[in-house]
């Protein structure tokens, strides 16, 4: 790892990631840099989004604006989560009121045998440039994580071409042509393996891997088309702390917590923090799980869920976060309750 | 109950939901009055969606096309899961590709309480028309099941004015006006319970309650805002065995399945049979729970899993289905090796 980048003044995150005893939980929120914030809506009016995300200035500038306004314990750098689809030659475009729009899905089997992981890390060199930015210019004051999207939750989006609900076409794929699907899912486990260490050669200090989709996965498929992706990923991962957000997967805690090989589990709000806890059994730290839409509600609420949620995980081994990103709506003073309340915890 | 319908020919689903030992479960499919079928399509090209709903001829033409298809064990009435809330003086509208829009929806605490349970059955007699037609019709050869959205459902559609990935706009009034909220869960709970015994009076022999959306809540929400009006009209509802599809509630099934007052349990396909018979001890009769896009693959596939389903299961207490809504794109032949299955099945 690059060693001049800024000292870290507030290492609360990486503590509690290795289990060190901390005063408190450290606190981010997945989405912290958003549409909630006014500053982020000016950029948003000026650039599109990719240029928001290709620019390093730009991403740069976005990443710190949480930071500036609500100071979290840690920065997650701006980014797509579709950047490993476009490097390996799908067309992502953002429509507005749909989300991403894929012009060329995989729909045929010779199409997913094409799809080759080759030089990653340079044809996403972007990314590497902002986190390399946004490392330097952070100046230590929080971590930095990077992130990316897991081979399920981009194969998903892949073979659908747009978001969904059900994601039933690339279902359909992927139990009719199993073979060619399961190609896929290894090309993007290297291409993710690959990005991720290079996003920590550029400066990430921890790394998230978001698997957005497992959660439309029976226990069974999961088992075969999404876990073993995760485990070689957090397994080729030693760098740096990897945290695993696989949404929805409630009946598979017990296993993420013992076999991944990933140093904290990020859990949804449909999960209690006594379910995961004793799923778990304090065998990795666990990271959430405040129900995204309790920012939209009254203060005092946000306030007495956040001391709550803390009590019930317990201080150690545990970060503060919301169970799913921010969303657009939020007040920007309520996601600052949510993280003062956390910052101001006293057993 | 009225006495001078047909008599029924094959009681299965009736005897199964009784908790009596049968030869073989009994098998249908929610949503198996729809898209996938042809015959439907026909009838979608030149009536609109509200003409099908409120013309007892095309509902009852409708509810029939599965059955004369598939020959599944039951018929379910095609309706709207949205009627409650138009009666109730919400405009639904129809939207393509966008599904139910509704103009008015509830933003205001005065709006809230303005909502008053009045006279369902009489403005929904097109409904009760439909069922009267379609029990008559069906001659006795199956089962006639009725249904409603669950309170909780029915206020995510009120309130957000639209479908939505996580029903924000509907949980931030939830979260903020709690005591308008619950006076229109209440009220819905009134209207559906009226709804379902009139549904009963006209005709249906089993009635679904779906909480599409109740896994949108945390175990402590659900508890609070779902919950106890499924309960509720669980209570209320003894003229016939009553399903509860609360989909997404994997943490509360020990609780359904020993205090709701149901007879069964509709289960989704990310719970296996094996922790759903675990939670609720053969205490309910369950039902589900195919992975709806697993008709969209491979037939040989379709065999191994039902058959494979019905061995988790067990035959008794247990009426096959699938995990959700059958989908759109299903070929019609995968639907029937599906249904086939379950019927040729043997221990």
């Amino acid at each position: 790892m690059p060693q001049d980048f800024p000292e870290l003044k507030n290492d609360l995150l990486l503590r509690a990631l290795k289990g060190e005893e901390v005063e408190r939980p450290p606190v981010w929120m997945m989405r912290q840099a958003g549409r909630y914030l006014p500053q982020y809506m000016k950029i948003r009016e000026k650039y599109s989004f990719f240029e928001r995300v290709q620019t390093p200035e730009l991403a740069c500038e976005i990443t710190q604006q949480p930071i500036d306004e609500l100071e979290p314990d840690a920065a997650i750098l701006f980014c797509d989560i579709l950047t490993i689809p476009k490097a390996l030659g799908i067309d992502v475009e953002l429509v507005k009121g749909k989300g991403p729009v894929i012009d060329n899905p995989i729909r045929t089997t010779d199409h997913a045998f094409s799809i080759l992981s080759e030089d990653i890390p340079e044809k996403l060199d972007y990314v590497m440039d902002a986190m390399r930015l946004t490392r330097k210019e952070l100046n230590g004051r929080v971590p930095l994580i990077g992130f990316a999207g897991a081979p399920w939750t981009l194969f998903c989006y892949m073979v659908q071409g747009e978001g969904s609900k059900n994601f039933a076409k690339a279902k359909q794929f992927l139990f009719s042509e199993p073979d060619a699907a399961q190609h896929v899912l290894k090309e993007l486990t290297r291409a993710t393996i690959s990005y991720l260490k290079a996003q920590i050669e550029a400066g990430a200090q921890v790394v998230q891997l978001f698997d957005s989709w497992a959660g439309i996965l029976g226990p069974e498929d999961f088992n075969r088309y999404a876990w073993p992706y995760l485990q070689e990923i957090a397994e080729a991962i030693d760098e740096v702390p990897l945290i695993l957000y696989p949404k929805g997967t409630w009946y598979a805690l017990e296993r993420i917590g013992f076999k991944s090989g990933a140093e904290a589990l990020g859990i949804d709000w449909t999960i209690t923090p006594e379910y995961a806890r004793e799923a778990t059994r304090n065998n990795i730290v666990l990271q959430g799980n405040l129900d995204p839409s309790r920012l939209l509600g009254p203060p005092e609420e946000i306030e007495r869920l956040t001391k709550r949620m803390i009590d019930r995980f317990g201080v150690q081994n545990y970060v503060a976060n919301l169970g799913h990103g921010i969303l657009p709506d939020v007040p920007v003073d309520n996601a600052r309750r949510f993280i003062d309340t956390v910052k101001e915890y006293e057993k």
